[in-house]
């Protein structure tokens, strides 16, 4: 049975390269895809191999490209293997663009994703060309079915000058129905509330609508989503996780959360899922998730009837659990509910709901400012993502971090942070699987005793206290003391000699 | 006529020195005030007094502070020249408490104002051990009419288990009607829409409610708020709004922008002032302003018909502005709304509306992180206060300050910001007297460029752009180009020779 119901639209069927032909040079393209799930297969490619044959050719061939936030490497890798990203928004986590950006050859614009589809609106960003999207279906009335996320494809769509549409067989048919399409966003001076008090409130319509005016091309595709297999926590991670559930029932037991806790939003990894998977043998019940992306921990927290339902804006399953639920998607369905990136992570909703917020971070310093985007404070590992949106608005904001990464030889706990994405003000809690650290009500030199003896690592405490005890005696202020000579020298010792330790 | 109209409340009237023989050392007391303005003045002042008799009879007496904002010098001047503050939120700008910070002899928790109040509610700053409040009067059914700023009044009444009241005499009576007290906040998960859709809604209503079983003690003043004089704008200020008024133009042309401009949110000072003041002469009419004060510029605008109504928690008005107000508050009353400060500076309202922020700093570095708290990377100046909650959520979130500081000794343009306040991503305007810098879009490399060129002081732009340079050259990753033994050496220099020049 077709995907393409609407008969008018079928003589736009093309081949991906016939659709890749309809991409210029010079044009900035809006790709659905979040996480490893939803981006477009198969148009991404044959720009890419267009792209190289016109480089070959001589000529120059790049595109801006604007997504949800990371994709596959059928999207960002091809592209970027290409040479073909001028320039990119808003997350990336692939490793060859990755590496392009840290060699100056791909300017690369990290942003909160809450706030790409009304910086889009705003105008200053310039004109959308094309968005290529890819969609589970066309209906008869010509309203798209979408796929397994959401991101910012109703604003690439309402935007966009042209529409590329991939219609993916891959794509389970009965996700329709799973998406909440809120079509009540406006620029100011015309904004209005945003109508949810619930995670679990349905306040638009569970199909994208689009302009086939507009559309110049569909393909068919069917291939897969491509997520990262699963990793079964190990210990560092079910150590945090220890950490942060007794923090949780403390809370509950003090009655500063209610015995539901309230809606939890985890980022993905390691970490995050043993989290989740803690959850499960936790004494809560009847819990919700708001967050971006629900993955593999918070299937098992569903299964195992603990979480009550998630909306996210986007599925980040390994290819076992995305087997799960397409085989199962009607019972899921109505536990789950995609959204628009811009509602997800909306600061409105997030501060409403009052969110757990649960992120991860490379480094943060003895006053708790966090950096989750620089290694060394210049090189990008992934973006900032959701954090911010999250963070700045939760009821209370959660990092989460091994002690140590590279065999010990970086610590994640320094004097001062190379690179600042959350400031003190938005970081609450930290754990480690040495501690955690509960930041709430306590000034700079208060914090830097608590992250220092809660969570360093023991080969690095001693030289986190003497740091923090001469900064004490010599800083030029003592608000949050610090001495300038020393204070990025970890980092530089680890750029010199591979390795923070003395 | 008596300010206290409920006679059964009149036997509580006693004077400052018993009201401040209720607190007890080690007390917290959430006091009102928000710059100069409703703080009060004489309970303090007889807490000041206690607490150094104590302390010269060898006891112990400190309590901690909470309050709306800055205070006068009756408050925090008074406690801290006395050793009585042990622990302080949200936001000081007392030179004598920020000297007892500096010298790590008090405690300072610098918050985000939007969260002061549900922070206390959630109840882990601790119980609340006392408010004091000034009001302007008790209405008959006990209700109180709020004073010159609202700030956390409310949340201090709603939880404090004492309530000493003063009623000054000094407060205009006919403020009366102009407050806006909004009861309809909650914790998660029973938090709904804020009804708010325009600056000039009324949702609340004029009065605070308070407990009278709480009140022990009701102490009468005549005493003016303390604001500090007005300084008209000099050429530097003038030549920073000039820049900012040319790019709010420019955005109107381009259809970025309304013709009545968007909400203004404006700090205080000179600068604020001279922006304030350029509005009065341009082309934008019926504006609006959402904002935490109303200072001398906003009143102007006011005067000249060009902006139609401000909505603050505060007055921040010089001695002569002030007087003009209270000369014609009939008219000014439905021109102006004070609310609760967890009103006027939420998230939700201030990303709803669309505000232009519009706040000072202390220094930027090259890729637009902004200090606006800790002079040399330690010495707090002030505190955040509300630039978090308005340049996170706001539609074009703008900075400015003059390019140097200290007769040209200090640049306010530096490698890398030796404390971070507001990251990159909420720093989309960076103004000096030099130019504009307007990087929203831009990668960090592409405003690097911008910001050297454009807003750097001439006899630092050369050091600037050659230490650029050498990090494009010599970085460990190209996304934000660094040397870490330079990044923070221009300040290192300030405190060794009084001057960031070579």
């Amino acid at each position: 049975m077709t995907r393409i119901a609407p008969p008018h639209l079928r003589p736009k069927i093309m081949t991906a390269d016939e659709a890749a032909a309809l991409i210029h040079s010079g044009d900035t393209v809006g790709m659905s895809g979040f996480t490893g799930s939803g981006y477009p297969k198969a148009v991404p490619v044959a720009l890419a191999a267009r792209i190289e044959a016109e480089h070959g050719a001589g000529r120059p061939f790049r595109v801006r490209v604007w997504t949800g936030a990371s994709t596959g490497p059928e999207l960002d890798g091809a592209l970027a293997k290409a040479n073909g990203i001028e320039f990119r928004l808003p997350y990336n986590s692939d490793p060859i663009a990755r590496d392009k950006i840290n060699r100056g050859e791909m300017d690369y614009f990290d942003m909160h994703l809450s706030q790409v589809a009304p910086m889009a609106w705003q105008g200053f960003l310039g004109p959308l060309d094309v968005a290529v999207i890819e969609v589970t279906g066309i209906r008869p009335d010509g309203t798209l079915i979408p796929s397994s996320s959401v991101g910012n494809n109703k604003t690439w769509l309402d935007r966009a000058r042209k529409v590329i549409l991939e219609v993916n067989r891959w794509q389970n048919p009965a996700l329709e129905g799973m998406h909440d399409i809120y079509y009540g966003t406006r620029l100011p001076p015309d904004r209005v509330p945003i109508p949810l008090t619930r995670p679990d409130n349905r306040i638009g319509e569970p199909w994208l609508r689009c302009d086939p005016a507009r559309i110049v091309g569909i393909v068919e595709t069917d291939t897969p989503d491509r997520n990262l297999p699963f990793t079964p926590p190990d210990r560092t991670a079910r150590a945090i996780a220890g950490h942060l559930l007794e923090f949780l029932r403390h809370e509950v037991a003090r009655g500063r959360l209610p015995a539901s806790l309230l809606p939890i939003q985890s980022g993905v990894g390691n970490i995050a899922n043993a989290v989740l998977t803690g959850l499960v043998d936790s004494p809560f019940e009847d819990m919700t998730a708001f967050t971006e992306v629900i993955q593999d921990g918070m299937l098992d927290l569903l299964d195992a009837g603990k979480l009550r339902m998630a909306s996210a804006t986007a599925f980040s399953l390994s290819p076992e659990a995305a087997g799960r639920v397409n085989a199962d998607m009607d019972r899921y369905r109505n536990r789950m509910i995609l959204r628009p990136q811009e509602i997800s992570n909306h600061p409105e909703l997030i501060r409403r709901l009052g969110c757990l917020a649960m992120n991860g971070l490379i480094e943060a310093d003895i006053y708790g400012n966090v950096n989750s985007t620089h290694i060394m404070g210049s090189r990008i590992q992934n973006g900032i993502g959701g954090s911010g949106d999250f963070a700045r608005n939760a009821y209370v904001s959660i990092f989460m971090t091994p002690s140590t990464a590279k065999g010990g030889r970086i610590s994640a706990i320094v004097p001062q942070a190379s690179h600042v994405d959350h400031i003190t003000q938005d970081v609450q809690v930290i754990v480690t699987e040495q501690g955690l650290a509960d930041l709430r009500g306590l000034s700079p030199k208060q914090r830097a005793a608590v992250i220092i003896e809660n969570c360093a690592h023991p080969d690095y405490r001693p030289h986190l206290a003497d740091y923090f005890r001469r900064a004490c005696a010599g800083s030029y202020g003592m608000q949050s003391p610090s001495l300038l000579t020393e204070a990025l020298s970890w980092h530089q010792r680890f750029i010199e000699t591979g390795s923070m330790l003395p």
